[in-house]
């Protein structure tokens, strides 16, 4: 089901060429505009509180991510989520870091409290710090928590009322009343930074041409695992991690909705 | 003419070495950065107010990038440009999105009032958005107009009193009496981000070793489509806009005088 | 000595996985936090003084990074240096462009007056304006000055009571009393962006699991020259400034401590 609906979304998205305006962090924002770009969407970075909401109005879905968060940063956000829900386009949020800090947590609530979201990515600590769990993340990394990730993105998505998505070495996605698994990824999608945060990009992609949120949010997560994986057998021998972020972004480049279902594993 | 001056310009970038500071866009700001290295420029990219003015007096040119503006930032664009009028340095200014917000436009129209601009640079509907029209940008990408390229750059560049310069399948150099159209480039230029604002960096590069700006902003426009042109041919058939990506910055930094006068063509 | 205590550390890196905090540049922060992963450690990079302080209660090391300084992010440095000193953990200042506007000149001296540094890094002009010196830093390229670089950096660990790591075609560790130098390197090194800030974190992470900060500044320097001429010798003949980016990642993440040995060449 989930399945016909993926393909039909990796087949229009490069026809669709969807706006996705992402208020992100420093770090990764570069990233976020190519992964973009790599399956067939439009980035657009505007930050200033004088035209979020005027770029949200032609924007088809809005991303936002916590990674370097500040003040500033902060009122646009919600300037831009208010203005997403106004005009009825999902906003993908992704909490970086929240659990790390007291200032992340809060700020992450108030969000949540002003903002209506209709996708969360993050990992294990980050959602459930979202949820009111302490489970001592360290800096961006995901920490322990006493849930098994299926359990928690389940009752994340009830409580957050957004589907929710646990990126980890098996990537879970719920809806609140179902769960899905997915077993590809390479551990090497933790060692360059940005993979997260380019997740949740792609789902922001997926999820601005269909009213399918749940579908959109497994189609970003799965090709990025899949591309994830895909990308490591290309490797030789010599190669580190600078150029595995290369065929990362290569592979996502070239995906198609053939490639997808030939690869995808679900648990 | 311009072909003897751009292949001097080429010879001498590497041994001149010119300071070209920036205030640019946090997206493609590390691109902006190597991509002036790459040709043989030195970046500098400072944007505290307290200090824009002297750096620009240690500059040979000013690049002035709208990507991701905000009132801080633009503040720095007018102090900075007019240290470089002063000094009398080239400012090169890429409109990104103007015509996408009220913001953009309005704040495009007050830096042309504040500062002289030497050189424009941007797509069709972003330079159109600058004379006063109206087509309907989306977001960074560019939308329909009803002139050709080539009586836009021309129009433009009387009305702006700059040279300007039209990025597009067909690139539109304008000094207001003359206009040189470049037939190089490829498709992939345009599935990564900062192809626009890297070129503008090339621009300023060559336009802060000579007082012949039109020639200056023709070679950083043909550099950029020649490079996207040769760096495609490089391509294996796994390879995506990772690897081209890769590939352009190299061919950039590969570019000599006579690779250029072998592959530019013009229309 | 320091080979020994080295090789262990690069052993140790991938096992410990240290969290180190940068305050750093919009240029090159996205290279600073994949060098962080490359090497072993674990980065972060928040910025909003509301949390600094509570991000450097997580970490084992701070990195400050002078690249794109303005006012809001000088008090985050000095907000999270002053955590970091009470802490206990290393700071790691790299003086970005010092010298080059009296602005940044000011600013670094204000921030050795209120936060206690570790280790230095930067090349010979910033280094040289740090101890008083006026070497006309030409943006952030380096200068002429009086004394030789092993000189210079004796004197400015003496005066600074910081190890100083100055780079260039010698890279010169002192702390004071013993200076050490690397002959590795490769031109092609000062031809991409970023790479004295990587180094800057390298040594950071280096730092941030043993209290030796001498030889964790030489590992954190010897690992970057060694890795920029290992690179150099992958490339081919049509490879450019792009390959070598992607291929120094590599070798930086590919680096063990019986690679480090065989190559790594002191004066």
């Amino acid at each position: 089901m989930h399945e016909l609906v993926i393909k039909d979304l990796l087949n229009k998205m490069k026809i669709q060429n969807p706006l996705v305006h992402h208020i992100t962090n420093n770090v990764t924002i570069n990233d976020c505009a190519n992964v973009t770009l790599a399956i067939g969407g439009s980035p657009v970075m505007a930050t200033s509180i004088d035209e979020v909401a005027d770029m949200v109005n032609l924007a088809n879905a809005l991303v936002i991510n916590f990674g370097t968060i500040d003040d500033q940063t902060f009122d646009a956000m919600i300037l831009a989520g208010k203005a997403a829900n106004e005009k009825g386009i999902p906003v993908i949020f992704d909490p970086v870091g929240v659990g790390a800090t007291p200032f992340r947590t809060k700020k992450a609530q108030e969000l949540l409290n002003k903002v209506s979201v209709s996708i969360v990515r993050g990992n294990a600590t980050e959602v459930y710090a979202l949820i009111g769990g302490d489970a001592q993340t360290r800096g961006v990394d995901a920490g322990k928590i006493p849930l098994s990730n299926e359990k928690l993105a389940l009752k994340a998505s009830k409580d957050l009322k957004a589907i929710t998505v646990i990126s980890g070495k098996l990537d879970v996605i719920s809806n609140g009343e179902e769960t899905k698994s997915i077993e590809n990824g390479d551990i090497w999608l933790t060692r360059i930074t940005g993979t997260g945060c380019m997740t949740t990009s792609l789902i922001g992609c997926f999820a601005s041409i269909t009213n399918d949120f749940f579908s959109a949010a497994i189609a970003g997560m799965s090709v990025m695992s899949l591309s994830g994986e895909r990308a490591k057998t290309r490797l030789n021998q010599n190669d580190g991690i600078g150029t595995y972020r290369v065929m990362l972004m290569d592979e996502i480049s070239l995906i198609t909705a053939e490639i997808w279902e030939e690869g995808v594993r679900f648990a």
